[in-house]
């Protein structure tokens, strides 16, 4: 039975998702920081960069339009929304580079080269940067080849940098001496846990903290198959210092749960950040939350505990789903019950996973309804098929593409 | 370097786990609810069986001496200390019961039959009650082959008790109709998260929740090979009203969390008490800690989060641990560089895994001491070898057993 309570917390936490996704949007991010820069005494370049970068650079034009700013935009493909000014702007692979990136990224080169030190290039990265932007020294196949094999090799995204800001035109710092001698001001919306610049999008302005040294040794520790040219590549350096570069972080996990924290007090909640930060299995963390729905649900006060940050899914089985999916319906089997508890969970940028949902909603009785139906939740996690079964309970959160990508948010309600 | 700041912390992490810990020794907790049993007009009875047995026996002793109380301790190998008035002590085997269970099991059903209305049985019961209090109604054989094909099939433990209640003398309420028509008081230091009285020692004195139906059904849905004779005991009902029977919960890890909070309230800290019913693989909640750590670390303010419950480790390796230590040394990773942040969890009975330590404490050096070392956090827990990783950065949590065991507590302490 679906009580009114319930309901009024299922209405409450996704109007405090929808009101911290909002505040999160490119626009007022990007208008933010662009009030913080002195106008340019020569040309305004504006490269906008990933998922959100149509977004972003319409919001830059419409606040510089009277300056005449050329533009290169970057995104996903089907993530750009018609002409800004005289912009260039590409579509291209996502989360794999592919020739379109490699066009798109060469005319944002370009259009950087032969500047002045009164000139202006406004960088606006958003998350999947990593992927729009690359222009490889190597031959794409070759740099896919090696992505590959560190995969297989178990190498970490940081492992997997190093490496690869060596194989590449403009990351690690490179696209910031490209630009130079202009002024670089790089607006970064992170999607990167922690915010740290030299990992959103690799970090294409940002002084690069790892060594040609640590790149060789990893190379020989997980045997890497190169060819002579990427063995040479490796030993290059990147930027240790981009003078000419001011770095400005205008959005991301962080601002999402501050913006979540402010919208449940305003709901009447008794507010608990609990992370910003959170990287942990996501169905763990799903029964972490309903383990205190347990404890506190008899405290008979309104309260919402936020956390933010980006799980992860170990795929066990064939279905269908995505990280705040698999936390939602975990969290369902402990919430069980429960007449005053809610748990929700949504990607900012309105996909999670390879789904048309930004997420889920679970209360006390969705594991009820669910076995009403003969779905089990075990089964159900074990096949990694969230979307389905909470499609079969009112359980799917479906946004539409957000227009900002600034990892998850989730939030555990009791009344 | 290990600053004042951690070494602080460390000291009253330590301080508020020994301190909530001695709160929930049986003799404190075994006096509490003495006190509010009326005096039996006919024989007193003691019946003592779990981890923590000789311990509340020797607590109840102390208190009724005068009354002359009859009694039967049944607990675990070398965890009696020597002779209680006239009392029958017996060790066992757990956590598989063997041919002193039985024996032990016997005895007190000998102990509490004959007996009057004016008579009354003291049930004490502590953790480990179910593989020690037993006297199987198929071969002990019999019972052991069921219990693993129970497990092969993946069954959990309310299902696992649903059969195994059904093939017992004692448990699911049987013990309690052997006592009638004496008054059986039933005083639980629960080591179930939850504090469910028919899943602690598989509740020989509570009213059964499950049916033989469930039961049967269970049986032919994991196609189990069972004895004729363990057919028909299926079909057996258990008692499901006991009118005869007063249970009390007296400790538990709810009371555990309690005293925790308040420990750490009186050292300074503003608390917070997450869960006290944890269920969750241990080094995830791990994880969540820490990125609780990094988000709170600059808050400026003294902070502790208490969390209580048993959650649970996948075993991947051939390493050595337990659950505290690797939540502990997971949460040591995400911590790493922090100069005032502690995580601490311990098991209450003092032994964690089949290790001598209680469990695991670590801090932000944790991590590059290690390193130091060249021990990689990732690769000891895929090797599930916590214990060996801790030991060398003193990491080890030492109490030797407490006397009581009432599942796990876990700290973080932010300064």
């Amino acid at each position: 039975m679906t009580t009114d309570t319930i309901l009024k917390l299922r209405q409450d936490a996704l109007a405090i998702c929808n009101e911290a996704i909002s505040a999160s949007l490119p626009d007022a991010a990007i208008h933010r920081a662009l009030r913080q820069i002195p106008a340019a005494q020569g040309r305004t370049i504006v490269i906008a960069i990933g998922k959100a970068a149509w977004q972003s650079a319409n919001a830059a034009y419409s606040m510089l339009e009277s300056r005449a700013p050329e533009g290169v935009v970057i995104t996903k493909y089907h993530h750009s929304s018609g002409p800004i000014g005289n912009f260039s702007i590409y579509e291209a692979g996502h989360p794999v580079p592919d020739e379109n990136s490699v066009a798109a990224t060469r005319a944002a080169i370009k259009a950087v080269q032969n500047l002045t030190a009164q000139d202006q290039v406004l960088l606006l990265i958003s998350g999947g940067g990593s992927a729009l932007f690359e222009s490889p020294l190597v031959p794409l196949e070759e740099l896919k080849d090696i992505t590959q094999q560190l995969l297989a090799c178990g190498a970490d995204i940081t492992q997997m940098n190093t490496i690869r800001k060596r194989l590449s035109t403009v990351k690690g710092g490179r696209f910031g001496t490209i630009c130079a001698p202009a002024h670089v001001y790089a607006i970064l919306l992170s999607d990167i846990v922690g915010d740290s610049p030299n990992m959103i999008a690799s970090g294409p302005a940002y002084p690069d903290a790892s060594t040609s040294e640590q790149a060789l040794e990893l190379a020989r520790r997980y045997s890497l198959q190169l060819s002579d040219q990427a063995w040479k590549l490796l030993g290059e350096e990147t930027p240790k210092d981009l003078p000419s570069v001011t770095t400005m972080i205008t959005g991301g996990v962080r601002q999402l749960c501050a913006d979540a924290v402010r919208a449940a007090e305003k709901l009447g909640y008794e507010t608990i950040l609990l992370t910003d930060c959170l990287q942990c299995e996501a169905r763990e963390a799903g029964r972490f939350l309903s383990a205190m729905a347990l404890t506190h649900v008899a405290d008979g006060r309104r309260q919402a505990y936020v956390l933010g940050g980006e799980t992860f899914v170990h795929l066990t089985g064939k279905g269908l789903g995505g990280r705040n999916q698999e936390l939602a319906l975990a969290a369902a089997e402990g919430l069980s019950g429960l007449a005053n508890a809610v748990v929700v969970s949504v990607g900012s940028d309105g996909t999670d996973g390879p789904t048309n949902a930004a997420g889920g909603i679970v209360d006390g009785t969705t594991a009820s309804v669910l076995a009403a139906k003969q779905i089990s939740i075990p089964d159900t996690l074990a096949d990694n098929d969230a979307y389905h079964a909470l499609e079969k309970c009112d359980g799917l959160v479906i946004t539409g593409p957000t227009g900002t990508n600034v990892n998850d948010v989730t939030l555990l309600l009791l009344n």
